[in-house]
């Protein structure tokens, strides 16, 4: 299994954001910091193909270049998860459909990811891109995507295949009604042709299975990007990916949109972003738990893609916060802690969502903290590389429980993750660390392993499990 | 005029929604505790008719042979209120359109009772169903629809029997521009032709009017079904309808979609399904209100035809509270009290929504209530059997009014039921019982018989109550 | 430049909307209050043309004919803010298409008002009303429409033009791309025909120049309109408009959606509908900052064309109030206090916003103290005609600022008109009165000629105003 051969402290970088040009005072100031990774290329696919069929990859060239010079490695990003204008223009259906009607085109990650126009032109992207990085010795991995998701893509052909993989769970469409309970309020479906829109449907389950639908978008299409990208991956080069996980107030919990344990299965190291509140607010468990996760997704070591440095939310971090944050990070089990991002964006929706750098791209306390931070890590690379941890507790993650608790919720309570944090938070203030399984990945063999199994108000459980209840 | 011949106690029953087969030891358990009534029937379309034109009414049979071998009576519903999946496939535009945009398929009383694909398929069901139970002698009546209203259909075919409507009451369309004020804002109509989407009118009295013709089209829905099933009834049958209230918070008032007294003109006996909240929350006055109103419509005995076991919101009832309940309903003049329902549901919206029996399906300490209710019914029956009220007040009820409170609120209360619900339970709590005569049918001799007639900020009022004012 | 001959003490009135003909009494009524002028058509489009091409100007015959020998002078409104029906339905995108999607038919102020079918036929009743009027020499001017604004018209004709605006000012479409830094989340358009959607932008700087652009079509609408209506106009004839204020909560600001300085340059006399708040809510503040608005839109004299008599939200004025109102106007630089409106409304939404007279249309305490402003007003008109003012204090105002903090707000603050109010109200507080400049048309010569310039978190600022700080 491939590992990050040394612990990495970087920052996603955007040179074709700056309104300057910045590149080599950047390097220089990062190299001062001790920052030795940079993401790339995840976000701009209308720079490198501004138009169909013609690429640009001066500002990719750019980068690596300069970064090769400095001695900074390299993660590059395939740039799927926002299209550019032109293919909006192509593809008047290529915006997801959802329970609340057609996208429009402007936001990020609204896109149809099974629409075949989307694919055709995703894939020709992401080859001539990584082509393009081919030659360049110091990246060293790849990142599918950006925190991707179903967006809720309903649209008819969607709708179609759901149908077609309720049709081969259940070949006899009786089971089907008797299985949903489809007698109940008229809702029988005798011919699969006469299949509703599952966005009108007041059963539960039936909504609950077209989610766990969705989610197996997500994983297919991380299977299928995985598979492009190999074809070109150099054997020391590895596949991350950045999950995020679901906010709620300040508080976030497991992601009910995506199986983060199936879609991991197609990369070679887990990745995540967190982001958490600051100053009073910030707790540490927020950290941990996106820690446990993460190290759980793979059972192994894995990189932090993005975390704050400055932040959002009018929030200042005090002195010593990212120390704090950092050693956290590690602590968890992360081989890498990168920041969103170093410099902060002088146009658009994240304007003040900062970065290490402030707009005026100028050394702050942020910054002085950062250089205090990199030389400590390269200090201590050799003992906190590849920390492991070996826990007697798990938790154990339901999306299809998840979601359920938005159909039926517990009083006020319509979200499992709250639950979850409930329990999860309680641990942490004990000091007792636990791994974090997914019901889709659980045996029985595998529970035995632990001491002690917590189930956060699991609503629905995989038939396996219910027969073992001397591991429950 | 036809009443029962015993007091009823009962539930709805749903064999077809039923996970196992129950229907032996549901009958027996339902003798022992005294219930001597079921209602079948109204809400599974799709089970009797699972393809067009395709017919199975085994469940219905099964239902009937046993509750006659068990001497159970039967009420059975049409089921008209929730249409089949391939219903909504054969006429798209048989969901309703209404001031939010189309329906979608899923939910219930969603369809346009005025599309004539609807009343097609409607009439022909209901025949086949009424032929199937034709031969079983304790079949008692009949229940049209369920809790009917016209689900604010709007679609252009129902807009332009509504300008017709109009044109009708003003043949010369000046008429019709001056008694609206449509001068106002530019919206006066020259040509009918002219008639713009009455959703977008910013003239709260021909909202109203559109409203008030809304309310017609139940009325008329109602004569249409009951013409049917006389053509099958036999003499000692009779034709009831469950009507409902409209919710506010927790407090219910009257309902201003349906002129429950012109509809209740084609019903035999008047029915209601009367909901409530539990424990402390309950005061009675919302069992007398509902009765009080449903007594008054055909100013005889009704039955209850629904009402809560086990019930809803996470509340329980205190012991005793079922008997408090049932007996206050046959003090307001009920010959029959029906909860909705016997067992709980498995399956989608209203699985939290619990009748007698919990989802184990064993006997609980509401079943065993309910052997006491049910033992004294049948111990009081010649006592308590058509109670009948002579009361001195009565309350005008006014659908116009109510509506007029929408569009011309009273401060925060946009609703006149409220103002309804303030007078009424400051009546209740001195103990002083009314009749609720609704304005479309009041007339200077019938207001004559009280001493108090009780106004509860009535906007509008028929002339001929204007014109008599000592009455008032 | 055009002054009125006296100040004038006035009303809306609107024969057309009355159930009686009270012609003779209302004017008999207005004298012995000392009204000498009535605002009249500009709302009745419907009434005029009731069908296309049929018109019918008895109503404002009788209007003009009555008020001539009442000797009470006249405004004519252009009636072209709310569109008649038969042109609703004949052309179906007449109404705004929106944010929000397409415009119903009912309210005022939503059609699209740079669509050619409304200009074509707005023009022929302008044209037709002009001509009707030109008889009359009491008509001492002529309002342009009424609170026009864009109406948020997006529709893909509008988005077109705006395409074409941005192509002019950026001829090479990379400074487009560069300016608004639309590598951004892969937003860049290397094809002007890829312009996608304005509505679905998340890049603010994009959004607010396409506001900028909506706030340019209101501009050109009154050079469209005033042009129309020099043709008629004799020359002691003024043209005006009563723009208005943007509402948040009880406080006003300055409207985002119009640029009113550079709409203003096509009047004659500035014009506006000041209304507010009463009893312990009315501070003043609010009648002081529309007027220092009003005034400094021409720097010159203006009208208060519409104003609270009894007004709306079920506040009573306090004896005195009123009177206290007009003279505030009068001392701000108004040379008319006009009220909407002279009668209350008996049909639709603002039946309860209401006039002097109350529905009855009796003497009531509003219209005796209106008798004793009107006595006043005649008794020193001599003093207080034309007062002008001349203020050592001036605050920067800016639709760009306003509409920017929309997309960034200042944590809850989403709107810089509460801080133009914070700001303007501890000035008022302070008994220190200010003019009030538009950024777009500020120079530092203007600037210099005041003490202190007053800053109201101006987000944007045109370059010519940094490049000389030494006045600010």
């Amino acid at each position: 299994m491939i590992q990050t051969k040394k612990l990495y402290y970087g920052a996603a970088y955007y040179d074709e954001y700056l309104p300057y040009d910045r590149l080599q005072a950047d390097m220089e100031m990062m190299k001062k910091a001790g920052i030795n990774l940079i993401r790339i290329a995840e976000s701009t696919w209308s720079t490198w193909e501004p138009e169909d069929g013609v690429f640009d990859f001066s500002h990719l060239h750019r980068m690596l270049h300069a970064s090769k010079n400095a001695g900074i490695d390299v993660i590059v990003g395939t740039p799927t998860y926002a299209i550019p204008p032109w293919l909006a223009r192509k593809y008047p259906d290529i915006l997801a459909d959802t329970h609340h009607g057609q996208e429009r085109y402007g936001h990020r990650q609204n896109m149809d990811i099974t629409h075949p126009g989307y694919l055709f032109h995703a894939q020709r992207i992401i080859r001539r891109l990584l082509k393009e990085v081919q030659q360049y010795p110091h990246v060293i991995g790849f990142q599918i995507d950006n925190e991707t998701k179903p967006y809720d893509t309903c649209c008819p052909r969607v709708q179609q295949r759901f149908t077609q993989y309720l049709k081969k769970q259940y070949p006899d469409i009786n089971d089907f009604n008797q299985e949903f309970g489809l007698n109940y309020w008229s809702n029988r479906v005798q011919d699969w042709a006469d299949m509703p829109d599952v966005r009108g449907t007041i059963n539960g389950s039936l909504a609950a299975e077209f989610e766990h639908f969705q989610r197996n978008l997500v994983t297919e299409f991380f299977c299928w990007q995985a598979s492009i990208i190999r074809e070109y991956l150099r054997p020391e080069q590895f596949i991350t990916h950045n999950f995020d996980f679901s906010w709620r107030n300040y508080s976030y919990g497991y992601q009910p949109d995506v199986n983060q344990y199936d879609a991991a299965q197609h990369l070679d190291i887990a990745g995540s972003d967190i982001y958490h509140p600051s100053e009073d607010h910030l707790t540490g468990a927020e950290i941990a738990f996106g820690g446990d996760l993460t190290r759980s997704l793979k059972q192994n070591n894995y990189l932090i893609l993005e975390t704050q440095a400055q932040g959002n939310h009018g929030w200042l971090a005090y002195p010593g916060q990212l120390r704090l944050q950092a050693f956290s990070h590690l602590a968890s089990g992360a081989d890498c802690v990168e920041y969103w991002h170093w410099h902060s964006i002088h146009n658009a929706i994240e304007s003040y969502w900062k970065g290490i750098l402030s707009h005026n791209l100028k050394e702050n306390a942020t910054y002085r903290e950062c250089m205090t931070i990199g030389a400590d890590m390269k200090r201590l690379t050799n003992d906190l590389l590849h920390l492991k941890k070996h826990n007697k507790i798990a938790m154990l993650m339901s999306n299809r429980s998840n979601t359920a608790f938005r159909y039926f919720p517990a009083g006020s309570i319509n979200d499992q993750n709250t639950i979850v944090r409930w329990l999860y938070d309680a641990f942490y203030r004990m000091n007792l660390e636990m791994d974090m399984i997914s019901d889709t990945q659980a045996d029985p063999a595998r529970l035995a392993d632990y001491d002690l199994i917590v189930l956060p108000s699991v609503y629905s459980m995989p038939k396996i499990l219910t027969e073992h209840p001397q591991h429950m």
